[in-house]
């Protein structure tokens, strides 16, 4: 085998992945149910824009009793999807993201609960996005499809809990984008949520954040495989997979840390005889291109430029007075966690979201698990995260009992 | 004015930026000179590569003495040169990138020392780089140009002291890829450096700072302004501008803070009355677009890529044994600094190289500067700065005069 020293190593390797890893309508369902919104009337959003025919893709585990009580939403994060729970099957090649939390005896214990998890608006598996038809073109969207915020997605799972008979969850869960849709849940829908957990979010996305998110979208929209964002008739391998390989290679250094890279790579190359050409590969790198590849594979670049986008306008705040004001007939028991090591959602994010609970009198739990995998904490740190979440639904129960 | 609210903003800003920004024999000299290497011989390099007709640009301020034992050198940093000193002039319109530690009375005194700073070796302002001419070809390098590393850069220092007359440095002082240089220096040529100033660098490069800077390699490579790196008779505004944009927006954020972000951009917006289109701007994007064009018109796109790499690459252990192996007689005495809130280069790095140093026998000063500034703390923490140098200098004093 020859070194990988050619300009073409970093160029190249997208060959063979279709130009957007969009679900699409004939693709196999792998759990997804839909929710069919505004059959009437379109959709309008939060910026300005409105959908038509707009659809939700949910998947659910356990069963909602009779009352109706014990249903939990669980929020995925950027690039997640419906899929949080289940384990990998010949059918279903990919475990659920939180299969760990959520599952009979687990935490989140779907003998108990009756769990839902939504595809976000402006996502790309199964709910509508960029990449879905435009009913006005008969074309996938592209950058013609409207802004969505956080805001909207919630609007979108409101709407999904009443199709399904749900007026009240027991629980709002979620890290990180997730996050952002929990506390929104909190404060749109008090009425709705007896609780929430929010993990590794904010009360605003942070300038921090922000930049990351930019530098990502800027890396898509440099890609000529972009094309503005009209790439679905692309042939394999000419869509925008680098750019999103280079933005997700952004967001995966940000949600990991320091120490973490050291244990886990130090600087190890992928061919030690090979070291002195300008695109000879270290294993950190080499790291990068596969998590860069599997995502071009499963995602849609336009999705990306949108829900990245969702997260910078993260803003409680907004059209609220303030974030204070916003906060302040704050009274859903909430769990709020941070990971001790994450750069990207620091724990003083976490903090203020606490104290903008609690000042409005609230019942908080604030944990910081103290773990050095950063962001990624979130989906890693199993056994605290499950701790925190039975001391939680524990005080929850007494609250409600009581 | 209309809204920046369209995909062309992050794309057509590079208009008329000329595809290089590397200074061309003939541009204004601004205070260089230049010493030639290997004119009987090219200058071989650690990776096997040659140099034929290789020259390093440099700069000094104040005066050699007849001992020729008062100079100082100082290194730079990635998208630094050789102008370290001075004050903005119609002539010189950037003021020297260290002005505020080196001057008459300041802190590195040039009225007591001779002070040198050289353009390192692949980098574009006057020392010999892949935007300078290929003897062979008659054009410019390009990814023609041999792989260098921080070794070359000093071998390539050490003829140019060898020409000035100096055969024993007073100090070697720089932070970042400079301090690297530094602690080459005092491992490559311990009899020519008296003692050495390394300011948030490390022993080896981390795989936290090579998976940024191939993130902006890509970046790079994936621009077709690029076009493997054969772009220097491409028109105004085609060159790989939006790439090295990219690139320098991923090192500026990891140059600062989270704390930083939040005190200076919060979640400002170019345009209050304009939120919700795909590319609109929060301020924190300006910024970083600011800068991003600000490089573009004054560095290569191909010299970013060679000292990516020269700082990747770094690795006192390389060839000899193991970084231990490499410090085991080590003897400068050295100043090691750090920035407490630097997640780039963490403290962590430095209390390992004071400790390498340490463990030999040297005497070593080792100052963290409690900043909230992170990485580009050593170019703004003046006051700190010229406290620990004021204080090395005269333990320095008193060492030699013992």
């Amino acid at each position: 085998m020859s070194a990988p020293s050619s300009a073409d190593l970093p160029r190249n390797w997208a060959r063979n992945i279709a130009a957007s890893g969009a679900w699409k309508p004939g693709d196999p369902l792998r759990g997804r149910e839909f929710h069919q919104m505004g059959t009437n009337r379109p959709f309008a959003l939060e910026g300005g824009g409105m959908l038509s025919n707009a659809e939700v893709a949910y998947e659910t585990w356990g069963s909602l009793n009779d009352a109706a009580d014990n249903a939990i939403l669980v929020c995925h994060a950027l690039t997640g999807d419906s899929h949080a729970a289940g384990p990998a099957t010949p059918q279903q090649p990919e475990a659920g993201w939180w299969d760990d939390l959520i599952g009979p005896g687990r935490a989140i214990d779907t003998d108990r609960w009756f769990v839902v998890c939504a595809n976000v608006l402006g996502g790309c598996q199964g709910t509508t996005g960029p990449a879905s038809i435009n009913p006005t073109t008969g074309r996938p969207y592209g950058t013609d499809f409207p802004t969505v915020t956080i805001r909207d997605t919630v609007r979108a799972q409101a709407s999904m809990a009443t199709a399904l008979g749900i007026d009240c969850w027991h629980s709002v869960i979620g890290g990180s984008m997730g996050g952002m849709q929990v506390i929104e849940w909190a404060l749109m829908y008090p009425e709705r949520v007896r609780s929430i957990a929010s993990i590794a979010s904010a009360a605003a996305a942070s300038p921090w954040q922000i930049a990351w998110s930019a530098l990502g979208r800027l890396a898509i929209s440099i890609d000529p495989g972009w094309n503005n964002g009209d790439y679905y008739d692309a042939p394999d391998g000419e869509g925008p997979h680098r750019g999103l390989a280079v933005a997700r290679g952004i967001a995966n250094v940000t949600y990991r840390s320091d120490e973490i890279y050291e244990q886990r790579f130090g600087r190890g190359l992928v061919d030690p005889t090979s070291v002195f050409a300008l695109w000879d590969r270290f294993q950190v790198e080499s790291y990068l291109d596969h998590h860069g590849e599997k995502l071009a594979r499963r995602f849609d670049a336009n999705s990306y430029l949108y829900l990245n986008r969702m997260m910078d306008l993260h803003d409680t705040g907004r059209g609220r007075g303030s974030v204070d004001k916003a906060f302040s007939k704050f009274a859903t028991p909430a769990l709020i966690v941070s990971i001790r090591s994450d750069a990207l959602y620091p724990p003083r994010l976490q903090t203020e979201l606490a104290e903008l609970a609690r000042s409005a009198g609230a019942v908080v739990q604030r944990e910081v698990i103290d773990s050095d995998q950063g962001h990624d904490g979130f989906l890693i740190e199993t056994a605290a995260m499950s701790e925190a979440f039975a001391k939680f639904f524990a005080t929850v129960d007494s609250l409600y009992v009581a």
